[in-house]
């Protein structure tokens, strides 16, 4: 079963804590998922990129197989530019500028062969954006969503709202204490799982792995151990590429399924660190990434 | 198989987030040790208090059946004091006092009987002091020590000394990092471990758990989740109480021993969270310490 991502395409500008900087690689939520969702499930493109959009690596995206029919590409537009800066912990990052370009006015038209995919993540975008692309889909969609604190700050109406109409949501750590107004994770990701009445919730730590929420249970898996973390731009959106097409694959969302999702995230997620961009992720096999999921599974089981 | 456990007895001021104080509630490493461990193995106490400590908490330890032969009690003396406020992110705590008192000139003795014991927790003290307690056992001695910020400053070359004569440790993040220069945790848990040629090594994570290197494996592990932590002092004793008994109990320090002593370890720390003090840890019964494990594993397990 395919899966759909309705998200940005980016050139990013990094800077790492050695001042090396990468200039105009590819990325955005969509390429990361793109990336990671391929090794599940076959995954179709909602976005917009600008004329300036190197072939390359839309030719990374169709070797992945990814369709692109739902991919604007603006004549004379700029892509979308995230420039960053990551500190001695990689943990943390600054943001030290965004040019929006075509993504300032992306109007997300689902194409019509597109509309019935059964499962959907909405990557970070405006709640208003994010609906429209609810309400052109048809039939039942198991929709996973996403968000950052701009939109929490700015839009929590809508926000609220676009919650309600999803299944499922992957937040990071920050966004659900702001979410939530309580310092406690485990008791954010509890009450936000039950305020929207989400089928699940996942709550990402970085280095420190995350907190799964459904009705009966709290799960808090650890991530993949890392030596060397050379970039970990994307790995939240590659965990969500991992994760939900990991349940478009199994076709459910119920305990076992959700945790053979951790499993298949927390392994693309680790792959997206090994490597600058989306070098990480073009370089793994399925082999390795089934072998780490496994290697993971047996090293957390404790008993 | 007994274990033995060598380190402070406290009285303990703590105030909370809330603005609560609590003044002079017993703890010490082997306080919380005492009351952890007792799950699983006979605990042997050497430690020092004064004279002020009160004869409920003693009895407190008697029925957890310790044997006291090693407790001096110090006529006139005044017992150890940390005063400590926790922040509203309850991983972040000031020390505001310490008052040394007895501990200040701590020499320590195992009685006769205790010399053989096969496993001993040193627990944070000065490393010659550490060293001393090693120097007086016989036999084979299993050694698992822990450490803090001011002997990696003051006593670098005891404690590197020290740490070599152990088969184990069993510290935390900052203080794993200080050691290993490194800011990354994967490659200081392997690089330490490799460096001190212990057969493990546990970097503890607060409320994310931690980080388990043996030889041929890396085992990072989440802890269990609290949706409320009225006071998280002694969390660190009580995980090396559950830790170091669990192994006593087996004679063993294999993988699978290192990861059900994980497992108790864990159900035992977060029980410690869970009352103010020795509470939490003294209203568990050990029907409620088997029964988190044993949740915690099917928790965990995501195959």
């Amino acid at each position: 079963m395919p899966v759909m991502v309705v998200g940005s395409i980016a050139l990013d500008t990094i800077k790492m804590p050695n001042g090396k900087i990468y200039k105009d690689v590819p990325g955005g939520s969509c390429g990361y998922f793109i990336h990671s969702a391929r090794f599940f499930a076959p995954v179709r493109v909602v976005g917009v990129a600008g004329e300036d959009f190197p072939k390359k690596h839309l030719d990374g995206f169709r070797k992945c197989k990814a369709d692109l029919e739902g991919l604007q590409i603006r004549r004379g537009g700029k892509t979308f530019q995230w420039h960053g800066t990551y500190m001695a912990d990689m943990n943390d990052r600054t943001t030290d500028a965004l040019h929006f370009g075509v993504l300032g006015d992306f109007d997300p038209v689902v194409p019509a062969k597109f509309r019935k995919t059964s499962h959907v993540f909405l990557a970070c975008s405006q709640p208003w954006l994010q609906a429209k692309v609810l309400d052109q889909m048809e039939g039942k969609t198991f929709a996973v969503c996403d968000t950052i604190a701009v939109y929490i700050q700015n839009d929590r109406k809508d926000l609220d709202k676009l919650i309600r109409r999803c299944q499922g949501m992957i937040v990071n750590d920050e966004e659900a204490r702001m979410l939530s107004g309580d310092h406690n994770l485990v008791s954010t990701a509890i009450g936000l799982r039950k305020k929207y009445r989400l089928q699940f919730l996942v709550v990402k730590k970085g280095e420190h792995g995350g907190l799964l929420a459904v009705k009966d249970a709290l799960v808090p898996f650890p991530a993949w151990p890392l030596e060397k973390v050379p970039d970990p731009t994307g790995a939240g959106d590659s965990f969500a590429g991992g994760f939900v097409a990991t349940l478009a694959k199994l076709g459910r969302a119920d305990l076992p399924a959700l945790k053979t999702a951790v499993l298949n995230a927390t392994s693309v997620a680790s792959y997206a660190c090994q490597g600058v961009a989306l070098a990480g992720l073009t370089k793994a096999t399925a082999k390795d990434v089934r072998a780490r999921a496994a290697a993971f599974e047996k090293t957390v089981r404790l008993g």
